[in-house]
């Protein structure tokens, strides 16, 4: 691999520089994201048509600078493999015409197999392929507990108090649910790393509306035991979202990286976190300063992780209205950037 | 007073029994407040009569048997005394035709005075004549920052980085609209003790989005501003709100009470808040469950935040789909309790 940064510093090695790359880099900020966006019927043909998968999961490494691609894919594949299918509806979100309330529900779900997401694994091996060997590869899944709230919910929540019912009112159902996701999601990663992924990424997006009393029952148990699976065949991050309440539990998790989100003091962090390596987690909204300013930022930010066992990064995805170049700055600003 | 046992929880003095109200317990649980709702055109018009008010206000007091009432307002009385009207739109929450944008916009408010919150001020001295001394009467308001949010953004948001857009690209013109509104709060908040308000709780319900290097500046030293002109004449609650990443800059606020969300432990929060009074913080959610579990959740919630220096409550509002029966059980649990 021409460059390996991202993988040696997630393994907690020596780099020559801190490795960036950005969550939702392909996306809509990117001219040709929007171009390839615009010839198709809708989200979900995107992700299910590898050579367009490809295309976009390219794109920012050539036009950003970053130094990992990461497969363009949504966490949904899951719920659509178990048997759940969903819609995405444009500037709404996710929409599922059937969700899972009973026993029975979850009994007709299925532990989902390869052949269930084919195009994943095709996008992946087509997309490592193409990359040549020039950053690497990233692949992700949803968290069980994630997963779980859209499969309840049925969409998007501020609440997800539908979700949240369930776990209060029917734990053991809740608990069955969690555990075919978790079988489902331990395939579907180790399929990734089988199609070409160096290193798996959970996110969970709505771990942070569990509560200090259930957010190992409900959410880190489930991605606990993904880690320790996923991690022998490759590092894994794990991304709770808002869960910093949890950190304690979290540094015991088997993952070599842990995503921070915004909230975090990243010298709180290190003492919490030890030899860990760390990413994030500069606000996205900071991306709607002015170029000087962005640098500065990012400079305060690296400082403060220090040079080592760290993968920079925002502390959540990329605002679809971000300017390009404001982007471009704090990847270069990171690039640049010599510890002090 | 004949049951002052909050206010007292409150000040730090021991108590008999652990006191306890919820967070809109005043609202549509009950079916007072429902027959009520639906004699008047919309909400705001309920907020804006004192006599309707005052009636949503006490009958939480008879029907639950809280020991506190808290006045039915809105927090958006604010940016509306300050000239920036808004709408309350059934099912989906507020709306500015017109938002903050440009140091025009800001210079345009009002710093809001007595005259443009009357209603509010009848409200409370009308409830304080007919509470007849029964239980303490509760005060509020949003935190500049909250209210920042809506003022800008014109609505509720999932991100608000309309919000976040301008502290990131114009730190001096947010900084300017969140003095206007503190000065405001101050104001309104000294009126509400005026008009017979016994304590008075800030509701930061956005902080939570800010990030550690951000909540300070542009939420907390507005709050804490606050706090400090309006613990002269009555004991002050914060309610951080989603943000227990702050909790060592909170300790150093000038205020009796800290109101927790569910995703704080206790223990710990006993640790990094000391002799303060803590209020919270079951998760709503837990509500829905059966009697039994809620009766044994509010128990161990009990056990762990322990009989002094506390007031029960849950970790956010109740939602609005919760059996008043399940609430009456977490009510009558906290009543019925002898620390073990």
């Amino acid at each position: 691999m021409q460059n390996d940064l991202l993988l040696k510093a997630a393994k907690g090695e020596e780099t020559s520089r801190v490795p960036v790359w950005i969550m939702r880099q392909a996306g809509r900020i990117l001219p040709g994201y929007r171009k390839v966006r615009a010839s198709v019927k809708d989200f979900t043909q995107l992700v299910k048509t590898p050579e367009l998968a490809c295309e976009v999961t390219l794109e920012p490494v050539h036009v950003l600078g970053v130094d990992a691609a990461i497969i363009f894919s949504d966490i949904l594949v899951i719920p659509e493999a178990m048997g759940l299918p969903y819609q995405m509806i444009e500037s709404k979100g996710p929409h599922f015409e059937k969700t899972i309330k009973t026993v029975k529900d979850i009994e007709a779900l299925r532990v989902g197999s390869t052949e269930n997401w084919d195009y994943v694994v095709n996008a992946l091996k087509l997309t490592k392929k193409e990359l040549n060997g020039k950053v690497p590869l990233l692949g992700f899944a949803g968290s069980p507990w994630t997963i779980f709230a859209y499969m309840t919910e049925g969409s998007g929540s501020k609440t997800f108090s539908v979700a949240k019912r369930m776990i209060f009112s029917e734990p053991k159902l809740a608990h069955s649910l969690l555990e075919k996701i978790t079988e489902t999601t331990i395939r579907y990663l180790k399929d990734q790393v089988n199609a070409g992924a160096d290193l798996v990424q959970i996110f969970d997006s709505w771990g942070g509306i569990l509560g200090h009393d259930t957010y190992w029952e409900f959410s880190l148990q489930y991605m606990a035991r993904i880690a320790d699976e996923l991690s022998k065949v490759a590092p894994v991050t794990v991304f709770p979202k808002g869960a910093y309440f949890a950190s304690e539990q979290l540094a015991k998790v088997n993952c070599r990286v842990i995503g921070l989100d915004w909230a975090v003091n990243p010298t709180e962090a290190r003492k919490i976190f030890k030899d860990k390596t760390l990413q994030g987690n500069m606000d996205p909204c900071m991306l709607y300063a002015d170029t000087k300013s962005i640098k500065k930022a990012t400079e305060t930010m690296l400082d403060a992780f220090g040079g080592r066992n760290y993968i920079a990064n925002l502390g959540h995805g990329v605002y679809p209205d971000t300017p390009v170049d404001h982007v471009k700055c704090f990847v270069d600003t990171v690039k640049e950037y010599t510890p002090r």
